[in-house]
């Protein structure tokens, strides 16, 4: 698979890139008999999609997707659903700049020694924007979890730079811009954002996403490992530089008393696990934490160097967002749930919901 | 692809338990005419063995490698390797008490709900013995990539429970059994693993890994992108947390002027890219860390069920490494050098290396 | 994976039903730098293209095609190419009628007891409308392949019902709406297509496919033999029920010297093989057969069951190709090209040919 | 994937040449809760194995099967199966003087081309020999297939260089070495193979498979469907040349009011479909063909080139079957078991079997 794929039995493939026609992506696997429409999708991407505050990248995109196949009478039917949205707020040439140049923490130098070519007009593939297929394809499977299995996918900002949380109240979250739990903070993360958008820098961000009412029994060892499939969903979301499945780093220095989670009859007394062991899930609230790093767009000029070696001063003029990681909340969500919904089909089957249907007719009439 | 194959095109898939009659693998899509024999194998074997250290589970398994194909008048010949090795010292009667009970922190619950039955002799499937033939198998690879490009791969112990280091010195790490590149730290090690050990009781520790002299351009995006399968590789690997790349979780508090690792004509500035921007290799190292949670087998009592719901308590008497980090060292490594090389294949396919042989028959005489 | 891609290293996923909005697919891993603009899959999509001659389906489609991505200033970028093509001319209430039917040796049976439900308007998924997206992601192949490696992929009408051909001149094949390469048999497929229509019957045929200038060495061992693939690829086209690689049936009566293709300095004496020994390319002409069934939409009517089990009686009034087997010498070609050019790339990777790149920034000043 | 694994949830990646230490393979994905023991899979195996018969190789091997994982008082416990057979009677230095050589109709040039080298003992990897393997994993999927669903998937020899058989008798085909269905053609074919033997010649055969009680519903439009995969499965079988399902060929000078299946509500009327429709099971006999070219080795001379591009004359004198044909029976069997098997778990999981356990943990006491 050349790496616009994700999943094995629920399997996603998108392309697009940030200046292009449009993005799309095919989703392969999904069960029949599902309910589906734009709606159902367009909700999630709403949340993801760009110029909604001033926090954010100040490109106007409708983000209106399309379900081009799939979909018969208002259901799945099982056969790949074709999604589409058109690009429509390029604004090509602010980039033209920078055709020449490798930015520092940008994608430009390694993609030129990958493909020895690249599309510069807003980072082309390499731009966060790609995700929003990811949240059109993760919206069909937090459907598809809740309505079958109860499942749900829910995530919040647990840090923006250097401000904490101090708790989670889930419904907070949709009140403000940040994603943010605490409503106390909000206030606190906006004078922020604000000095940071007129000193012109930028700065990460941390995410904590959470599953609840995820059967047990699902992930694939040895290495298809639920959280080792986590691992690989959210690392690969832009920006991402770290990921944490329950106690995460603190377990270096717990000990083994501290850590395990002990079992009662009436339930797990403390969840260190994060919902996972042995690579597989035990009905415990799957928790994993991932780190985003600064945007590396920034209107403060940094060293680099040209295509032709020269040394040279960048900085980007292009819109862009300050902090990459408060739009992640919904594109991690999404990727949980395609882990999730793949390992369910892994152990399930794609068609394990199909009613046996009638007639069965013989093989032969003789038979 | 069932979970215990890891890679596209250099393919390691691994079977054998704890307790059963052999471990093996087949790694398939090795270059051909790589030099290779079972000695190349050993010696990451013997890094990784049990028993060698009072730190370590006394269980004493010699872990031979044995390669049963794929090698011809000592070369590879591009057709699978299957490599196997005995399991020699396994007491499965220690484990019997175990049979009905759910420890806590092990897989015993979840491989229940999985697959309905479990192998329980020493953890089965799910104990981190399967690890040895992650090693034989990234043998292979390193010993590829160090011939063929140059490129190293090693790692160390960077935290030990609370236990940090000050300083790495690369030839400290193979001279004391934690693998821990600060000869300061290792008397305290010693001392604080031998007060542990009379405790009974187990500790997490933290792991770096890094890859020296990787060619810029390696890495698929989206999903596949280098940082995203290191991620996944590395938290397979039993025990695992958390994961980093360069910067991790540094990132978050950081602003962008901080993070953009800067580029002049003489090299970058910083490396807080770890070595992957945009999914592909940028040429600097690639540093990855990686968090252990505290080994889940403890001689001290904790609660948990039996398999009839009953409420139980809990303690393991079984032999077992009081901190599995200490040995994750070569099992890192051995991770890390599968992603690489399964990456170089993608650029550069399995047979790039091959020159052209003669004589080349024409089609027909005519033609 | 869900069963509409295909390839390893070069991957087409497909969607599109007959009467839904469009048609479209992704082509992942298609190597930068290759020239490619729409005209340029166009050609073989018109060939392919129904309502072209009174001996096809009579649905008029223009089936254009739009390449949404991965193409920059007319250049593949390596990163994932979108292409749709509209349905435009569908007639869904031709097909009210069979909705509660099962057709005979259609596959609306089957896909009834797979899904539990399907989108019956003119077959849905299962509808040969589909391969127009192989056509046009065969299209990419072929240029590449031709463009890089001089490989030239061609096929030919053989047999048309109970009517083979005498001869095979290339430069015929064009010519006539059949793909018959024998221009003295062309009078007579016409007239025994227009007895055909007036019949409301339906016939098999019989394809040929060549590749030339393939070169040796293509092809993985064991499963994933070139010619296992191509049996895969070309069994995978609507209607198909037999393969042949070179001598193919004709080989069971065949003795050892007569089969075996003797070589001498100046070339191969004969191609028995059909390009293809031990699952790999040897160089000679790569040749395959494939026999296609008649089509099952018929005028005649034919006994079969409704929904309900019920004994009926069911013909068809849609628009439909007489002989499937015409259409299908361009989508045979694209299928052996996608294989041919998914075993180049895993011989030689994505990025083989890119050059390296200048400036190569050292890790760090100092190193 | 690098070519030896074969299937997506039912995994089979196999190693060892011909001429090695070990054939081996690893099953992955194996449901839980199988009965197997090393008898269940010899049975095949020995139907396979050379030197039963004077038809067949005189090399004399045991292919003795061991199951080193995966089996857990005796049921699989749903991890990997690894299987090995040790190879006893190689005589190398019989091959010693094709090192240099390039056989016709061997895959010696064609692997030389990929791989820059070749174990040229026995054929090494090219070796029929490899299939010995199939069988053994075949069993596991066929035992599987035979308990849980019923199905019954069966093999003869439908003709024998110019024999055709003119009836199939079931309980016939295991009483003579041949595999032959037709108790009046069996002296026929011995003398025909007398004859053959003394002309030191050999020649090629034609195999049926069937596979019974089947349930409607397998095979994964559009690329995967189910007779695409049995199509690649077969063709993947050393000597294939040509497959067909249901009617093949003759289905290109049938009518559609022919080779229609029409359908009462006592059963299909006939079974030109061979099974499928659509790629995906109807529920009647799944019927496939496979040709399969004589023997490469002759001990009649033919021309060739040395690897120096010299000519010279070839003949064999280590042990072959004159027809390979013979006993390809059990393994066309194995490789139909293995696609059926995969497309049941595609639809219904891996662990689709596994009865809910008890107790369920609550996720929390509180919760």
């Amino acid at each position: 698979m050349s790496g616009n794929t994700f999943g094995k039995l629920f399997n996603v493939t998108t392309f697009g890139e940030s200046h292009g026609l449009a993005l799309g992506c095919i989703v392969d696997g999904c069960p029949p008999g599902l309910e589906l429409s734009e709606e159902d999708l367009q909700q999630d991407l709403d949340r993801r999609k760009p110029g909604t505050s001033r926090y954010t990248t100040q490109r106007r995109e409708a983000d209106q997707v399309r379900i081009l196949s799939g979909v018969f009478e208002g259901k799945t039917t099982g056969t790949p659903i074709g999604l589409t949205i058109e690009n429509t707020d390029q604004r090509s040439k602010d980039y033209s700049n920078i055709k020449d140049t490798f930015r520092p923490a940008h994608a430009d130098y390694s993609y030129m020694h990958k493909y020895g070519t690249r599309d510069y007009r807003g980072g082309g593939r390499s731009s966060a924007r790609e995700t929003a297929m990811r949240v059109a394809a993760g919206g069909i499977a937090k459907k598809y979890l809740k309505e079958r299995l109860g499942v749900e996918i829910k995530g919040y900002l647990s840090q923006l730079g250097p401000i904490t949380i101090d708790k989670v109240d889930w419904d907070e979250v949709g009140n403000n811009p940040f994603f943010c739990p605490d409503v106390d903070k909000v206030a606190e993360m906006e004078d922020y954002m604000k000095a940071l958008n007129k000193e012109g820098n930028s700065v990460g961000a941390k995410i904590v996403v959470v599953a609840k009412n995820v059967p047990p029994g699902l992930g694939e060892p040895i290495f298809d490992r639920l959280d080792a499939e986590l691992a690989h969903a959210l690392m690969s979301i832009n920006a991402v530089k770290g990921i944490e499945i329950g106690a995460g780093f603190d377990s270096v220095a717990q000990k083994g008393t501290e850590h395990r989670d002990e079992i009662t009859p009436e339930g797990f007394l403390s969840n260190h696990a994060g919902g996972i062991l042995g690579g597989i899930s035990t009905g415990q609230e799957i928790v994993a934490s991932i780190a985003l790093k600064p945007t590396s767009s920034l209107h403060l000029p940094g060293r680099s160097v040209d295509i032709h070696g020269n040394s040279i001063e960048v900085s980007t003029r292009g819109r862009h967002d300050p902090c990459v990681g408060i739009r992640a909340t919904p594109i991690a969500e999404a990727m949980m749930a395609l882990v999730i919904m793949d390992h369910f089909l892994r152990n399930r089957g794609q068609n394990a919901d199909v009613e046996p249907i009638t007639p069965v007719i013989p093989a032969s009439p003789a038979s």
